[in-house]
């Protein structure tokens, strides 16, 4: 818990097993172990604060006193504090320019019932995208297509990876990704449950009919979607490229594919 | 220029001055000096060998064996080659994994008669886009739906940064980038050039009509469109969430926001 003396002290000396702590959230095997991740940065640190328990804060003065009030609302649940100059937060910082506040939260593992929740709303399928940075976009986008579920295959990118993390910009606070046996939950859908994949040799989109709900399903960033996916794909989109036939680049980036399609279920 | 005798030789070591030289040119600074930029991976360096002057090449006995015909042909004009194991190749590279090949290219210096492009074709501003992998994105999506020109402002990453030149996946082989002194450029278009640009207050992008032709501005990832830029901007547009008016993400990024903006474009 934060005391008033500490919001007038000009820096706490983080310890050296503390910094060697926080640092190793950087890697998978220790947040898991810890069941923790790490978010940084003013706006998404405030972002968060109300959706995920947080149990560790280090943070400049300033942010501590714009926080007072939530300071005393949450100080009393187990929260560490450390008020820290921003030459300490750089310490222990992933970012390149910390701003104000590191804080550790603990990892959420909400369930779902994807069969029930497929029937009445849009979810994206991510299928191996293995990029931390496109992960996070995407679960940006998600949010700002309302897109509450993202069912991930095992071999994603960690949404608790820093990188993902600082890319959602606070999205996750409101989209729930779920790591999933991929093709096992597809080949548990009701048979008219639609999935939708983009291919190179699918339909043009703006030709197809979109239901509103289902599945759209996005591929690795080199390989697109796997064969064993595939297959459970039930409706086969293309992003017309422009003009039709010129040389272009082969292929789209996972985000930017995912997110034309988003917009065009949610235009219409 | 390659020998045979290369060829079946296991390797050659790279001396420290080149490996020093190759990595200074992760700097803007080094490669603007030199005029030069780096490329790696064997699709994207083979899409850029056609359409930028290679100076440099330090690759594996594979990727030299499959380039032998292009270097037949190529080899007498100055360009350099170092046949290299993975393990040297791992030495000089910027990538996580290098695959097979880095290149050094010498770099465009192509001026356009923006006035007269702008009022035949579709062609994006960035405003001080500053991640080089976002510019990079753009880059590759520009392609994709047929964007010839973009103007970016000197203030935005540089096309020739090593991460930014990965990401346009080859697409800089056919996407032009300018940079400009960007108020300029938009204060001398013709009156009746449409200047388009998302703004948070805009107007819906599915009720606007949108020509094919003039400007899209997209802005920086923090801040938007500069109050300089702003004022040159006719169209407002906005990309709506949805539904409209639940509690979502503050914006979406840049180029997840080009894309959707591009693609609506070249959908009508």
């Amino acid at each position: 818990m934060v005391s008033e003396r500490h919001l007038h002290q000009p820096q706490t000396v983080i310890s050296k097993n503390k910094i060697k702590y926080i640092r190793s959230l950087e890697m998978k095997k220790h947040r898991k172990a810890n069941g923790v991740f790490v978010a940084e940065g003013y706006k998404l640190v405030g972002d968060l604060l109300n959706h995920y328990e947080c149990v560790y804060l280090a943070a400049t003065s300033d942010w501590l006193s714009a926080h007072a009030t939530w300071l005393k609302a949450h100080g009393e649940k187990g929260l560490e504090v450390d008020e820290v100059t921003d030459e300490e937060l750089r310490k222990i910082s992933f970012q390149e320019t910390p701003q104000q506040v590191l804080a550790i939260f603990r990892q959420l593992n909400e369930s779902v019932d994807i069969s029930a929740v497929v029937k009445s709303q849009l979810c994206l399928a991510l299928d191996d995208v293995q990029n931390p940075g496109n992960l996070g976009t995407i679960v940006r986008l998600a949010d700002w297509f309302g897109i509450e579920h993202i069912f991930c295959s095992h071999s994603c990118a960690d949404i608790y990876n820093p990188k993902t993390v600082q890319a959602t910009m606070g999205a996750m606070a409101r989209v729930q990704v779920h790591y999933v046996d991929l093709p096992e939950v597809l080949s548990g859908l009701e048979q008219n449950i639609p999935v939708y994949g983009t291919f190179l040799d699918g339909e043009n989109l703006y030709h197809k009919e979109l239901a509103n709900r289902g599945v759209v399903v996005m591929g690795n960033e080199g390989k697109g979607v796997s064969k064993e996916v595939e297959k459970f794909v039930t409706e086969r989109l293309y992003i017309p490229n422009y003009p039709a036939g010129r040389e272009t680049s082969e292929s789209l980036n996972v985000a930017i594919a995912t997110a034309i399609v988003c917009a065009e279920f949610r235009r219409r």
